[in-house]
């Protein structure tokens, strides 16, 4: 299904970085589901760039919802999201066209699309459609608060500087989603700033780790073999730009452990089931467990960097150097969290429509 | 789509650990493939349990097809294969029925079928299902090879013992596709067998990482949103029994790097583009380069444990304690060498097969 | 997805006419549905052929379910359902394998799959395949009775003989679903199976109009774009063997018509929205409307008649003559009522299941 | 799937009749199709209402692509149109908001949407958005002729009136795909002219019969279980507004034949296998023959009446009368045949793409 994602709600994203707009179409939507334009532009002020550690494109974001909606909620219709685009520099790419930039889309996309693809800064490739994503992310996360469902990110690490760990889930969840740069530790983060800036001085990039916590999923979720939560979600997770890892719990960190240490006990809380630790991140067997899921993505250093880099002219078949030129991320990680957080909240609304039919999130149920 | 994966391609699993029998349906497969019942009985071999590092109950996996296949080739349409349970104990199961076994699905699939899952030895969330996989994917396998397309996994870790890395990849696949407990360090995986006995003697259990490689593919395959190499793959490779986690390249080992460093560089080499590096993994954009496919799948410990574990009894609502009796595995890692094998070529044919048509895979083509 | 059909609730078919078995695997139950097999056995047994309007072949139909069942009741995982062949005469098929037979798909199966199709009675192409649809349509058929929904076909017409219209549909339906030539005037009925006969005596077939309706389905179901209902329930009605059109409510009857003749009234009756006619077969925007829905399927002449017949040998690339041997129905539309009732439960089924959620038909719920 | 239609490649439709504008994403082209905006404009024209039997309303339908072109060709990417709306009458609908209009879909919309839809002039289930789906199957349309597969529909019967049937398909293609009241024969089409202006003058509506027919199909086409040719093809067709049936080849008129009358024989012409008749509609076992497709689509009397209509208002509760004002359709079928093609060229584009690969409609290849 390629650009289209989810089942019973189901997100399309289109558009070419510098194309006219991108956009997103999300189906299935349960009716009346409110739209808060501003928290839809405080999700998207999350993702644009800001100050010495991003590019120096700025784009407004000036979104308009051109379907599926009326009188301020959602109808249940396909529900479409337009951002113009506005701050291209198209001259920027054109004589390196056939320069393929290491780490980037540009020789896989020629190889797919045979030199028909729009190859200005990246195109359909760019994460400048993710603010589409984010956009109509945001209609789902304020549906799933509703519902007592909340989804939070946190930068675990970048450029080797570790955050502080989750602590009281509810109070982390709400401080980090009003955060530009989210940390849990402001020191910590302060220090992964200046290092994005020493790289971006140097002409690098760096990288890091995303963890993300979701609190409030009822337990019963996800299906046994394919569609496991966690490999529902990491289909889509693989989608945010630079994302090269996903695990669940503690997965990488407990290969070496025994089961002893790391199966979950389960005990009674308050009448409720719980587990006395979360090493499986809240899914057992690929079916929620009514604890927190918790899964961490590895985001590669910025592929864009000015040091000069050997590459291949693809058109030419030879040897060549790269020098890059405009306007470029020294680190996507921050502007990453509220992606994550826009697929994450995709995904699940997508489980739980399955689960307990159309209407599951709207207001009105 | 639950327990059906694929577009062009796409296997439905079925069956229970202690039902009569477990399968499979794939339909799409091209017409004219060879079914070699040889290698599928191989495949299955190297699942199948064996020795001190494995459960006691064996089962022949003395598998029929029954649909698809005419005169020692596939027909094109659906190719069923069927694959008895001879050896259930079904009476250890019955009392600890609502004591939920830590790190399993009993309390999960409670929750989500209301008590009306057969509760029988994990019942359908059972390893026991992968059989049926590990047989169809044998024929994608083949198939895959005769278009030279070649997939190996080693054991890269376990119980804290570091196999060798890939050298010569032509090699190192072929024999790796010819082990049972699969190393390219012998040495090291006799470390690795005393060190699964050692935690088997101890009633406890061990888990590791396997590292997968794959040649021969075009670039080009993939999709830049969603239907991305690395989320297409990560979905399915979650449903391997015990996987928590999927990186690509080298994901998680270069969040702290620059991207100066883990940028692959292009190069012609023999008027092929190629990189110096693969960081990346064959993937750029989600859409394979060219370079070889590299990914690793954390294994968590093997849940079942015969150590006294807190837990509760989840239909009487209390804390209880449990002692797992009867025949389990003290690592699966090195039996989930070929499923891992089986969900990729799996994956990989389909994404061929959507790429290039029906029949790309055929040894009529 | 080929052979395998529905989103929330998905069946897959297999098999052959001359392999081992058919059978279908449907995923997507809610759990806790009984499994009468009884009444599995009763609705296989109105498929089965009798009689001498009916080809002389005859399978028990003796089903065994595999998986996904478990105490009488379903699981919620995949059932499987197995139904042995076992009186094929395969050696009838061999020497005329290249004689394309006139309105079969021995032809373009061969375009298809390139020769390597199993052509033996049809292959996977036979009318036989739909006992595995019956047997586990009949599971969703007692399902949806539970809920209040009933669904009943007749024989509209059959060799120019037209049965009786629907009357009280709630005890014409309950009296159709205990017949094996399902008519509402008895009469009319037998004037059928002597012009059936009639045909038979000539070496010759007939077809007919199937008629169908579903009582107790609540307004609101179904989709305005592609997702139809008349859309869905189309798309799996082309699958029954012979049927070549498929109206709703008066369809092809009103082309002549204008709006204000057949423009359903609403009205309000005992407190509910009704339609004082229903042309639109209780349908509006592609959504049911309360009203029963009706629709009727053009089942064209059976194929295989023993009449000397023109055709071409396609391997050769010649003109040949034809004349069929061995066992053949002069007349499928009996035996295709119950097949169309499988699948319009399925298709119901699911998209009550998409709408309600998973276990909208559970008996717990 | 909803508003998404397809698998390699796929349509989503968006937009309301009284919203911003309406649009569609297509997904899945081939890179490198020529887009034709002039053709697109040509294509757009027929389907906008004109003169005395169509409806008042004007819409310039001045669409334009936003995403998936570059440099007047496909790229590979998902293609956007949006077509904004300019002549909203909005007005005209927020007093009878609650007066469901007989045949239309105001109360099932209400039943779905919970009263959250936009019922403006029928919202999204407005015949306004097949605008959309015309403008993206002119791309189709274009690149299927280009690899000699030409599409034509004639309206077969309107209001009682018949056309010719076809004659030499490849001029009465052409000839069709010219005008704006496609018709075979001219002065049976200045009848049916009349005959809609007579039902418009008496505030009333008509309906009839639309014919197609596809030419230049290869043989092996579609699968033989659930994606059937016809099932694919009808679950499109009945999104066209209006339609209530679909039949292939013969269908309903051959269903008091016999098998002897209707089996089309095949003969070898001039090295191709054909058939000497085409009761079949070209398509054999659910699989394209070689043979033109052909198939008929019932379109009701359009549902917008000026005569006084008794109904409910479904928000009070209670029996109602209502006369429609505003501006309607007295007949859609003239309107509705470039629908038709654009849809058939939707669902054969991803038939081809299935069967041979991403590339097989590209100019490139």
């Amino acid at each position: 299904m390629k650009n289209t994602f989810g089942n019973s709600i189901a997100l399309t994203l289109f558009g070419e970085s510098h194309g006219e707009m991108i956009g997103a179409v999300i189906d299935g939507l349960a009716p009346g589901l409110d739209i808060d334009e501003d928290f839809i532009r405080a999700q998207l002020d999350k993702r644009r760039p800001a100050g010495k550690i991003s590019t120096a494109r700025h784009e407004a974001d000036e979104f308009s919802i051109v379907s599926g909606a009326f009188n301020g909620k959602t109808t249940g219709t396909p529900l479409t999201i337009l951002i113009p685009n506005t701050s291209q520099h198209s001259k920027d790419y054109a004589a390196t066209r056939s320069l393929a930039r290491p780490g980037h889309a540009d020789y896989t996309a020629y190889k797919k699309y045979h030199g028909f693809e729009d190859y200005r800064g990246g195109g359909h490739f760019s994460g400048r459609v993710t603010a589409a994503l984010v956009a109509a992310g945001a209609i789902l996360i304020q549906a799933l608060v509703k519902k007592g469902i909340a989804i939070g990110t946190h930068i675990r690490s970048c450029a080797g500087i570790e955050d502080a760990g989750f602590g009281d889930l509810s109070a982390d969840i709400a401080r980090l989603n009003t955060l530009g740069f989210a940390v849990l530790d402001t020191e910590k983060g302060e220090q992964m700033r200046k290092a994005i800036e020493a790289a971006a001085a140097e002409g690098d990039s760096v990288g890091g780790v995303l963890e993300t916590v979701v609190t409030g999923l009822p337990a019963g979720v996800g299906e046994p073999w394919f569609d496991t939560v966690e490999g529902v979600l990491s289909h889509a997770l693989f989608s945010v730009p630079a994302v090269k890892g996903v695990e669940f719990g503690d997965a990488f960190g407990m290969v070496n452990g025994r089961g002893s240490e790391y199966n979950d006990s389960f005990y009674i809380f308050e009448k409720e089931i719980k587990t006395t630790t979360n090493h499986n991140g809240g899914i057992n067997g690929g079916i929620t467990n009514g604890m927190p899921i918790l899964f961490r993505c590895a985001v590669k250093p910025t592929p864009s960097i000015f040091k000069e880099q050997a590459t291949v002219d693809f058109i030419k078949g030879e040897n060549a150097s790269l020098s890059l030129k405009g306007r470029h991320d020294p680190a996507i990680i921050h502007r990453a969290c509220v992606v994550v957080d826009s697929v994450t909240a995709l995904v699940l609304a997508d489980l739980l429509a399955q689960r307990y039919g159309t209407d599951c999130l709207a207001s009105l149920s």
